[in-house]
């Protein structure tokens, strides 16, 4: 509610985009497209369409679900449409940082929304600033907009304003822009973030995952590639490739962690995927066990996956709670140690008495691990074997996960060994990076892998970290 | 938001409570309670205390998490609480219908909340207009209050008055009542609805489901009797056993569906029940498949059963979205004809080209198992042989499952058959009651298993249907 | 938000209601009739429809204007309707306390609106729950309301059943009732508070002012005699005169204070009333000054008439600060010995140096007065003389005014002189109950003057007061 | 809700800023100074705070008082606060043109408020856009942040840049800035706007209308001279007298219109101003009548000063409503023509049978005239002669009061007598613009005048109109 400026800060988020062709209804199908992306961000929403040149748009704090309505969609008309939600930061966000970002320039009204990180954003914005340029939002997409602001004046269209603009901006972004006449989608050379295009009659639809096609009953086209510029205008579509790079750096950890399970990213179901890690998992860190559960929901795919492989019966070992609203109250220090637990409760039939093994995704602080082992103890369980489906998470992400900084990585400076004690496993055993990167069967992309392994997809100075 | 008076209507609820001997601050433990309760009812909650003799209360439309912040929670103290959350129904519900109903009578306040549906309310409450007596909710709890607190009048103390309302009563209910002195828990006689009892410290609490006292690091310690009557007052239990019998008739449907996973109901966990009525219908009607699927989530549980039992992989086949909020505008026909679909996506790696056998809980209407059938269908399912996990739904739930009309059943007049070529099925296979009968491993108690066979727990007039 | 059943608390409060026999919107008709009535009570407001013998209604802490938009005035249609706005009392006051009370009889709906205060309530509440009745609201209408359900199983007709509960309240009220084919207004057998009969059309229309026909367009007929029942049915109006009295006690602070100055009740005009109460006042206690100013708006209108009178100027003395809306923050103790008032400002050009009479309605604590005085002699009065349009009020009101507890009104245990001295007053005068019952020129009726003189329109016990 | 970018549009609001050397609590004070200056703008309020070089601030749709509550107020703490209420235009406005304007620029964090209209921001902005920057709001104050930022790269302080900016911008204008360590007020060279300095203790107040000092106990100073900027930096006022120009055109419409009449401005008060007024067109202007009554508020301090004049009665013809919320529903063309009339009902008694002399401040369009006399008629006045205390208004504002286009002034192309004919007066009378200029008695600068003559206080070309 209060609100205070603050620089640049990294976020992570779902895009949808559509330019009609057909008599769809393009505030509507935002709206699904964004709820089918909910979970890539849960803190805020927002929607712009296109109404002859003018935009008109509703944005707010809140779930898709909480903030639009039929009211509010009644009065969104428009041949094109762009949506977006927010990742919840711990920080309090200020909310004129809520995307779309609307903007009137030289000509005419603009529409912009990303996913990603920009590193030299505050470089780049310090720059503008003492030239004279002030900020109205702490992102770093204000900062695009205002390189792309400037270069449309020395170029006769705004994609080509674009294809300049992306020689300086360094980072990961997949981004749309929408103007009076124009939906325009694009990806980071290295196409570090997800975003694809998908056809819905005549009509072009872009999305950060392939769910959302599914949702508003689209089909998927293809990725959009590393670099790549997409122009629809006049219902057609044009390609600028003059970044488009062989070299990709897609973020694994979309796999790992954050996509939907149905979505396909670069060619590889994520559900396949984190099963696939299971099997790996099982085959480079087999244990000795009863059963095998999974953290939800991150955990279940691997979980089954390694219990196939290992021949042991999979079962869930958690009931988790998934009311939680906007202004629910964690339990305090002194509630839980009056034993309130609110978020996972384990079965106690599945765990007592058994050998367990217990697959996450990732460990980052350790502190969850702690306690879901603890839980299982408790429980009853015999033994608890933890197997995870990525590497030790040894760096810090610069590139739009929310990471912590890097000496609160726990294994950033302890060995496996004093993680499995620190944790209180019976064993412990993460996937190895080889193992990883073989998940994405079929996959055509290459992978940033630098929160595994500290080699960044590119150089970046003190400042820009 | 516009509201009228309508006759009495069936529900289906959540109830916590707390005695408190503690310095436990009982609001806020109702709140984690009622929040882990949350699956048994998300239209509206209510907390009310008792401080020293006067009862405070806040109770809204929403979830739990929505309703209850810190300043809410900060005004209501009390040495006893009890709260409540209730289902959502198609109908428009009306705000004075939210419990706890608090209320003052002869002796000073109470609080009452409730679970079931008594089925001769509106007989009992026409009897009680035509002597004059006016209401101001449509709940049947008003109706059972009216009783109460006239049989106050000619007995030493609430629990006696209780004694003898429930001799005029008739149906499932479980109940809180709290007075000025007292925490009062009660079962009907036949204990068709779960009500159970904990301990924390000192302190009694009574919750629905097992869960909430996990929740809130209490101890599960027996489930009420059918027909018993308990009472907290000083700090001590006591309890009446005048109504108790010995012929039980528990909801087999809260294994079935209804109550959490992790809940331990009668003895029995839901969790594993499941497991095994997946197994037993794997007996009953195995399947030649590529893989078992479950309809998240209360289907999940028996698909893992039945895999497990016939050695054919289990796989999860659907994604599910999460982030229905109260304002949710549900895809029009003209977007569900432009393919929109919202809520289950199916994962087609596992399905494309396979033989699939569905699991179920329940078939009611039909048309969500045909909707179903469909997706998998589309997704590339070469077969989809659906099981369900309980026998076929013939007859109406008159205490407090809110099923269709009898006619809207499709099992009541259509044979397997039938229904497996209405839902586009390539097989169709119930497990037998016989068969679901045996799931509750442990369970002491005895089911009422109306909705499958037509045999009501006790007499009905017409007029009471 | 917090809430808490109190015991029956007194109310000031504006009544409108409407039987439509020509095509208007009944709910927007009563939208505009509580609009104009809002001075009346601005803590709650609602309206309740008859739509064929099923009643719907929208109620809520508030404006009239905040509370109903065009969605809930849209949803509101009825051939019959009644509305009411409560007075804000200090105490923070129950939602279920909000009016009209709509409930469900041996008959139907019905719905009760009321302005007053019936002093044996709490008795005849206190035997209800000794038969065995309860109370969800701490209304006198709950009250009265459960006497009439009573009676109506011994009569023929609402309206008999109404004549006979009339004979077994004590009390001031005015009576909006709403049954599936009636509109029924009463007024207690002294007619205390105000009820007029209107017409627009051939449609009838009930308002506590006649300020509300001039709003909707409707034309005054004239007032509801003290004990009259009117019945609309069938677009005919009947009256029901048993307990019509000669002896009549209309509250005379409603021309004092309370009505707004533009109605005309019992055949005098309000401002008129006022005038009258300055020019008396004036011969009455004369004053030698420059300049005579009201304390804004109630002391306005006999300000001009004290003016006039003596033919000193008449001026506007200060400027009020209308914005306070719900959540306004009033100054702490250390803001405003920093200074910050913010209701009242002087008028300095109007003030300094000059010999002031400042008129007001009323004394009650004294502490307004004391505050007001020296804001004029801050502002260069150099000379206050008070002077007060009402006689000293000694005695509280038991009939719905909520004046505080007798030992806290100023005249109840000081002279003028001493509240002269505690005030700061040059010099202090208050109009004589004669002349003020000389103020509503043309007036039919009596008046209680019991807040004057302690002579109470009617027996009290102890327990009633 | 749902909002689109817009062009430029003009405004008139209230400025509230305070630089704290006691131990006040800046954003309290600023509530109260904004509460006080409510008058000025009713659509939006926000404060903004310097928390040692950070800016916190709260701003939305609506009254002060809905806005911040305790809650809201407890977050805001700076040395340094400024305030802003902004009129409630027809259209829809952007919750982002909502002001204070807070950005962040190469000096840090500053914040921006504006009373006024700037004739050329839209030619700035449109050549700041062709220089590649982009707009997020409509107000003309971001366009002056613009050319402030840009400017400020080139001197040592905001203050000489501001010097440099006041030589661009064209227009009326009174300016708060809060800066890291800095409060700084401005008024454009011709003091068209009005801004006073207040001192409280040590501290220094800025503030649209001397009312709000009274409000806050703090002691007018003096009034900012056209052109002066005055910097308050370490709890030193600093002044830049560049641009201060002998020659003033305060506009005169604040005395007639739109200040408070408790206002001190140039040293003359409101209230003793509309006084004179009435005075001088009874002179001018008058009349064989009755009864002198004003339409309030703004008319009511001429016609007492009309009515002192000729000796005739002065008395209060309407009853305003006051409740008007957000959300409320202003009568349809269907309704009105039911005879709802919700804002003014003439007080019968004065009217009726009487020579009626109406004293309104305006006509603009004359609609509202028409219709008051009308009210007048129906309530029975025998005639109605109507004075208006300002002359014709003929020609439009351009430099923040929101009037509309020139050709629907109704004065701009009829004559007196034929805009008595339309508006039905028995006679017609306007003060002359001679008449006007002398009652701000005392006042020490000139006026601007020109909606009653055309002569606008600057050449203004086609595109600034």
């Amino acid at each position: 509610m209060i609100q205070s400026k603050e620089d640049t800060l990294k976020e992570k988020c779902g895009l949808f985009g559509v330019y009609n062709c057909n008599n769809w209804n393009t505030a509507e199908l935002t709206y699904y497209g964004l709820y089918a992306l909910q979970h890539r961000g849960q803190e805020s929403a927002g929607i712009a369409v296109n109404d002859n040149g003018r935009i008109f748009y509703h944005k707010e704090m809140g779930l898709v679900s909480d903030i639009f309505d039929h009211v509010v969609l009644g009065h969104l008309h428009g041949e094109i449409a762009i949506g977006h939600v927010r990742y919840a930061t711990a920080q309090e966000r200020m909310k004129e940082d809520i995307q779309p970002l609307v903007l009137k320039y030289t000509k005419g009204h603009m529409a912009l929304a990303h996913n990603g990180n920009l590193i030299n954003a505050q470089q780049i914005r310090r720059r503008l600033e003492e030239q004279g340029t002030f900020f109205q939002t702490t992102t770093d997409l204000e900062v695009l907009a205002a390189l792309l602001s400037r270069a449309r004046i020395r170029h006769h269209s705004i994609e080509d304003a674009l294809v300049e603009v992306m020689t300086k901006i360094k980072g990961a972004y997949s981004l749309l822009i929408m103007t009076p006449h124009k939906l325009i989608a694009a990806r980071d050379p290295l196409g570090m973030r997800p975003l694809s295009l998908g056809k819905k009659g005549d009509s072009y639809i872009f999305a950060s995952e392939s769910t959302a096609f599914d949702a508003v009953g689209a089909t998927f086209i293809r990725d959009i590639l590393p670099g790549e510029i997409i122009i629809i205008q006049d219902g057609q579509l044009r390609t600028i490739t003059t970044h488009v790079s062989t070299l990709s750096r897609m973020c694994i950890f979309e796999y790992v962690y954050f996509a939907r399970p149905d979505s396909i990213i670069e060619g590889a179901e994520v559900y396949e995927t984190r099963l696939e890690a299971g099997k790996i998992l099982a085959k480079e860190c087999p244990a000795e066990a009863d059963i095998v559960i999974g953290v939800p929901d991150s955990g279940l795919a691997a979980a089954q996956g390694y219990a196939k492989e290992l021949g042991i019966p999979y079962g869930e070992g958690f009931v988790k709670n998934r009311y939680v609203g906007r202004t629910f109250i964690k339990p305090s220090q002194a509630m839980r140690e009056q034993g309130v637990q609110i978020k996972l409760n384990p079965l106690r039939s599945q765990i007592k008495g058994k050998r367990v093994v217990m697959i996450d995704d990732s460990i980052v602080r350790g502190t969850t691990s702690k306690y879901i082992v603890q839980l299982l103890k408790d429980a009853g369980a015999k033994e608890v074997h933890v197997r995870i489906s990525s590497p030790p998470v040894t760096h810090s992400c610069y590139f739009g996960i929310d990471t912590p900084h890097r000496q609160n990585l726990i294994a950033n400076n302890h060995s496996v060994e004093e993680i499995q004690q620190k944790i209180g496993a019976d064993s412990l055993g993460f996937i190895s990076l080889k193992g990883l990167l073989q998940t994405p069967v079929g996959a055509k992309c290459g992978f940033c892998t630098a929160c595994f392994t500290g080699e960044y997809p590119m150089e970046m100075t003190k400042e820009e970290i």
